[in-house]
């Protein structure tokens, strides 16, 4: 789902920002006809992700660069592995080295980074999915990212999906049982029919009233496990269930063992370091 | 150094991506009337950076909105600060937050990780700098969190400054000590007379024969401690003296008081995580 | 649901294609300050949209230009009826006439003809709904316009449904009854869970294995008035029901009438014509 | 005369906001490898035109998809007729479909709409005009697809023609015959020599002052058949004479019978429905 | 004819030249609260040209610096004269300050090179035109500040004209008299009726058949004075009278006198030098 | 150092200012299968610049234009020498001309003189370099044009070098020498460690304060020759030693020979004018 557009522009934008008006150092130092083959290597493992963009990155500046053997997205490595061959002027390979390994190395780290979340929850129905909490400007390329690390997606922004918190219930004038249950009818006929809308629930007392409305999902926020088990066996189906809050490594398997559908984690994004990888002259 | 026009670009392309035609939740429930005032507050304690970026995300998203008591960049601030008071039309403040906090997070993480790494080299005279390891797209903001972060910035792109390494010397045909100097000294009479000329040194025996060539900086590249007192002796202010490679918190302080006067960290800004801020309704 | 980008975006290109270089004809007639009071006035009855286009377009222009008395998104007027006055630098409101007329008369005609469909379906529970036909680069705009005209947006784009015909269960191997549930089933689970999922049924012998996968919609595609009424019963208010192919507003009242929850009409985008605005000096 | 640009910029645009993050649709259900071949076919008769923006956006999507056997612009086509194949991977075939259907549905409704004008005015001189009420932001498109259709195009822009109306005349102190003659020798003289020169004239005895300062043109605006009669004996060659005000299918020929020479139709633009096209798998 | 989008793209452009990521000298030395006012000044004497980017230069880079006592476009100035005064924010003033000259000094070159041109043909009817020589992408300032220094304006672009020439002519097939005024009437009909056709005339025995067809103007290319002359005599009116070929400063009289209507010269844009202009702080 | 974007983004941004919907001459006379062969030939002497962007525009147009045979940036050639072969579909080659000759005209103009400038320096350690008052928009350009004419580039722009004047040190509040010195050491340190910092120095006796505090180099602001030679003596080789102001081709040499490492002139970009090229049909 990267479309040639966000692929094009990204990397377009960031040559720009890294070679404005030229590399100095290989203009000063390698010879126009020098020719270069380097191996894109992986320096620690990981779960891989941002090959178009390593391609784009070397085509757009310099189109006689040929990029092979380039491992698919979400493919697995062990250190060293190599991921790419990249093969041509020397001078163009040195100079966007910089930009295809930033691209590589970030969206890689969060491919790996989710990949891990979604190993603590094998076995479970639990799919883990990332949040609006991404890079500003690279959100695009970060969800896709978490498809590679087996992640799902939630919504992609404020104009795809509704989500219902205390705050606009509030500001609907709904505080009791039925007056939510009014209140997200009424909201459930005004949207569009293709709009998911998600009501995020803080106490159980609060998931009857709002199942009744009929919402395709609840999000049970900051709930301990039991509060959570207690949800599911009270959603039991009617909606999609939804975990959220402070969701770690070490948290994360015994809430996907609740039976929630989905755990939805800021960190796959905001949290995530780049993976090590480098581009080693052969 | 965050330009109008950098602000400006950065945040319209992050409001396009998370708002493009509207934000569903805030047309369904908050009336087109309601007012909301809301505190921008330190969830964990650190280095405030991004402030403009947020007001310009509320700004543009609503001119009525009005953002105050903005702590000034470079604030550090404990848990539960007030890092600045956000008051206008209840739906522009909502359909904004995210943005807002998306910049202030990460901004923040890079400006909080910079000051920890500074307060390590505290008493030498060794500066913190950032590299070209930048998320691809945002180099200025970043580069910007890291001075906010009392750190220093290094070239920001290809452009502005020669970088020389080993491959590069090769390709020069300089093997040897004289061979070196020949080589960089005519690369020195044909660079721009602004350039700065940086070289690294993987090796002490290649340090006299590229000082002698009149170097800006020398860049000494993974050196043990050792290695970099006997580097700094040998330079001897010739020229400026880098440290690098796979620095981290623990060994910062050791390499800062061997007497470099550079340390420049690729973690600060590939390695940062978000710093978790948020929005508090008053 | 405008967004101050599209609105902006919008203008600023309607005015670099109808002004390049300037007017040639005011900058050859009119003087430089000479004022001008005008008012926008409706040549034939109909519902009003594109008000912060015709704000934006006279104020790009000129920002001394002051719109006011603007009747609000989705007001219905009469023939003669006076719909904004514009006060400013003369230059700057015959220059600017153009562009304001081209966006509120085709805004104005798309919500005009929607409330016409809207009105033959009173008194039943079915909504008029857009499509993806719509006009290349004006789309937010158009849905937009149907909204203000009482309809309702269907997806805004391919990347906010799932849309299922023929093709695609062909192509996932579905052919029977229990296949296609099982392709449907399969493709939800693989689907972000914020992502409503519409089946286009062409026979009504299809209707049960959809239903049995859950979807969030089936869409009746081309069903006759009897079929859809056998179709709103079997679906019974698992799914939403949608009905299209063809609707004109001579059909839309008794396809209404069905009890199907939407009615989606192509025609509101891609077969209304101009509503007859104008300016009139005052 | 659609350059490269114009067709580039538009297919962009559109294909941005249709599959702004990939069609959903296509990734869960159409093989990577699957390959369509489907035929552009007339569900109505009409003139063609929108070829350049049908191959773009399939090319633009995705590079291995070829269209062939196009017809070229402005080819009159029958119900059933085949318009083009198309042949390629089959989810860049159905991701670019609506898109390439939305330009070409369009704009040979445009086209077809021009010729049935043009039709009417057969045998004699006219030759039929649109004007500047055009669809914001796709005017190159529209004004080409005019030209398929086999009608003429007015200026473009308010850059690069003058048009004088009776505002315009008394903003320069024009009141009557002497006056008029003279302002607009005036401004003849001040104007561009490249830039044409129209006066709308709406009475007959503007007529003689106007032509008497050497128009490139007039316009005699709102004239019934018996007054463009008399116009153009009056007029008799000294300066082209356009027709225009209120011009229907069922007026044009009267109009084109008095022995104007252009007759321009603001419907071309702002009131031509879609033309019925599809796109068949074969 | 400056439209604020040209001169805000204009602008914004240059900035993000000169200025892409901060001032680095005011940042490391003038104070943020320094305030500073400085006179725009002229170095040499000149017309002026070029205000209206002055003015957005210096308020984009900071909307607190004040621009006042302006002088208008097309203004005549002696050595030392005050253009403007600019007042505000210190570090905005002489971070804004090279752009603003940038453009001051080229456009008011333009335009006093322009006057030059226009003072050596006082009193005859010969109007200086400008042609399309300009520098890439500043064509609308260039031609405007030919206009501020008395000059007239040749066909904006390849869109707004149509140029025949000899290779025109023989594509056409057009050899002799009677063929080239066949090809140029049938040219005449098939483009547009507010078209301006200039037809290039590179020997006097053109001229008749070419008048023959009626055209807009005649260019009469590089001509002998006493040929112009001739040409003037024969034309008598029937269509604009242009020299055009190697004109300068020494020639202009002297063509100017022949009694043509327009000479054009390249030079206006592409010869004329940067004029000295100044801020000098007060 | 010309980038792939910046020659695209000049090109296509030329285009549209020249061919902005089409070349109507060519488009009514030039049959679309027509073929031409050109030459772009020398009409005077000079160095060659702008090959680049010739190919862009050419095959931007019409990628079916073949360039060939084209000189190398910096080569010098004689009056009536060939510098490139054009040939394909006859309407693209005449409306890619204008642009194709705008732009080579220019930087080959500058080429050209910078290439005289160098030349009565022949024999001295002088480099000739070039300053920020280039063509707003195309300083990329310009600066490629003096590389091409032998000359060296000076600072890119605000962000790439500190340049330390009078009014800078002021702020600073340095009034004699100790403070001076002083004042550019603290500065030095604030600065990043790969900015160079040029001090402009108005007196002589301002020299040794200021290379105490050890700058990169010195600029000796409008300095006689004998100044030159004592500033030379005293600098010593402790920073480079740049002359400045009103150097003009008859002075170049003899400041040249003072010793000074770098001569800037404004006048390679603001005062240099086209070269005249031509495009000959062969």
């Amino acid at each position: 789902m990267l479309t040639r557009d966000i692929v094009e522009t990204a990397v377009r934008r960031a040559l720009a920002e890294d070679v404005p008006w030229g590399d100095l150092t290989v203009s000063l130092t390698i010879p126009e006809d020098a020719w270069l083959t380097a191996a894109l290597t992986a320096r620690e493992a990981g779960v891989f992700a941002g090959g178009p963009l390593v391609v784009e990155a070397f085509r757009r500046l310099d189109p006689a660069i040929e990029v092979s053997e380039l491992v698919p997205e979400g493919h697995r490595f062990a250190v060293g592995e190599r991921l790419a061959l990249v093969s041509g002027p020397a001078r163009g390979v040195l100079t966007a080295e910089r930009v295809a390994l930033n691209f590589a190395q970030r969206l890689s780290g969060i491919a790996t980074l989710t990949a891990r979340y979604v190993a603590e929850t094998a076995g479970t129905r639990a799919r883990i999915a990332d949040t609006r909490k991404t890079t500003p400007g690279l959100r695009a390329l970060e969800k896709h990212a978490v498809g590679a690390g087996g992640g799902s997606n939630h919504r992609f922004s404020l104009s795809d999906a509704v989500m219902i918190k205390d705050n606009h219930l509030a500001a609907l004038g709904a505080s009791d049982g039925p007056s939510i249950t009014a209140a997200l009818r009424s909201l459930r006929d005004r949207a569009g029919h293709t709009t998911a809308i998600i009501v995020e629930v803080d106490r159980i007392e609060q998931l009857e009233p709002v199942l009744a409305a009929g919402p395709t999902g609840v999000l049970l926020d900051n709930f301990t496990v039991p509060e959570l088990e207690e949800g599911v066996r009270i959603v039991a189906g009617r909606a999609t269930c939804e975990a959220s809050g402070g969701v770690s490594l070490d948290t994360v398997g015994a809430i996907a063992r609740t039976g929630v559908d989905v755990i939805s984690v800021g960190r796959l994004t905001h949290g995530a370091a780049a993976l090590d990888l480098g581009l080693d002259a052969l």
